[in-house]
């Protein structure tokens, strides 16, 4: 099974996967978590000029392009063959990230961004999506309290940016049945439980 | 003006572009030379990526998006705006490269190339493009005597792949009015004559 998460920073989707994992793992499953962009030699490589502030000159092509080179390579070095041999793939971020970010948040048109993700992705949709949802406010919240971390060049961008990306996600979520809601303001017991359910229900299926 | 060379390496493309420029330059027209994949900053950094022999792992639509993500940037940061200033823009590769290598070359569908050159440089294609043609055979004795460079990751595939390559430029001169096939086994200075013609041609038009 395909699984990704997405969500603007700080939503909390790095502590509910390594949840996820661990529930995955005590249930006898093989386990795979995968990041983007990265995840692969020449992927971790090109997530490097994509998150180095030096770079704040990036056309927004060149980003959707780059994000989708990485995960081009990611897709056919390790996400297929981990598919085909059973393993459970948890990807932090995939291609809805950048129907997001590049595509509802920078202004690319939303037909481009999807012949890209036919070319970077070809018919390999996760099973299911966990959208953690939290509003923008409540993210820079958060983000203040952790302010020692340093903000990568994409983190530093604006807040009219953001609220785009999560109304792109929202419009995703009307149209794509694999795409689930989570609201990410609860404590994170009730969304790791609520993220099991749902996986329960599609392994019903 | 937007001029750009394409061809095999070996092909004599760069010896071509700098007596091309003294020339311009002596008819008083300002004058930049670019390179694909590079020009900037960002697309340097790609181009270090996509040249590097350790990455000899990548899948092909990795190539294709990297390849046309550093294009994407420099259309965009320079050769738009070096275009808008009426300085002559000499590219050495442009598009077509990826329709040769990654197309033609590495058997991605033409219709994904071309979805992708779309995103990547909209409706800003080269004026005149020359496609300095020559054999395989004739790359290779050629790159024996320079046998003492360092041959990079792309420059050390097979030579059926250069053959489709070859065959793929000759395509698409059977398609495209602005790409001048030019027979790269004449004399330097016959060459040279042949491009300032067709300039020449262009010009009075």
């Amino acid at each position: 099974m395909f699984i990704t998460f997405e969500g603007i920073d700080f939503s909390g989707k790095s502590t509910q996967i390594e949840l996820l994992k661990d529930y995955l793992v005590e249930h006898n499953k093989k386990v795979e978590i995968l990041r983007e962009p990265g995840g692969t030699e020449i992927s971790e490589k090109v997530r490097r000029i994509l998150l180095d502030n030096k770079n704040e000159k990036m056309f927004a092509e060149a980003e959707l392009l780059l994000f989708s080179a990485s995960r081009a390579q990611l897709l056919r070095e390790k996400i297929r063959p981990y598919l085909q041999k059973g393993i459970y793939v948890i990807s932090d971020r995939f291609h809805d990230s950048s129907t997001a970010y590049q595509g509802y948040g920078r202004g690319i048109p939303l037909d481009a961004v999807m012949k890209v993700h036919q070319i970077a992705i070809g018919d390999t949709i996760p099973d299911v999506t966990f959208f953690i949802d939290i509003p923008v406010g409540i993210a820079n919240e958060r983000k203040k309290k952790k302010s020692k971390v340093k903000l990568d060049r994409i983190e530093l961008a604006d807040i009219e940016f953001y609220n785009r990306v999560r109304s792109g996600y929202l419009e995703i979520a009307r149209q794509e049945e694999r795409f689930k809601v989570i609201d990410g303001t609860q404590t994170i017991e009730t969304i790791q439980n609520q993220i099991i359910s749902e996986l329960e229900i599609i392994d019903r299926r």
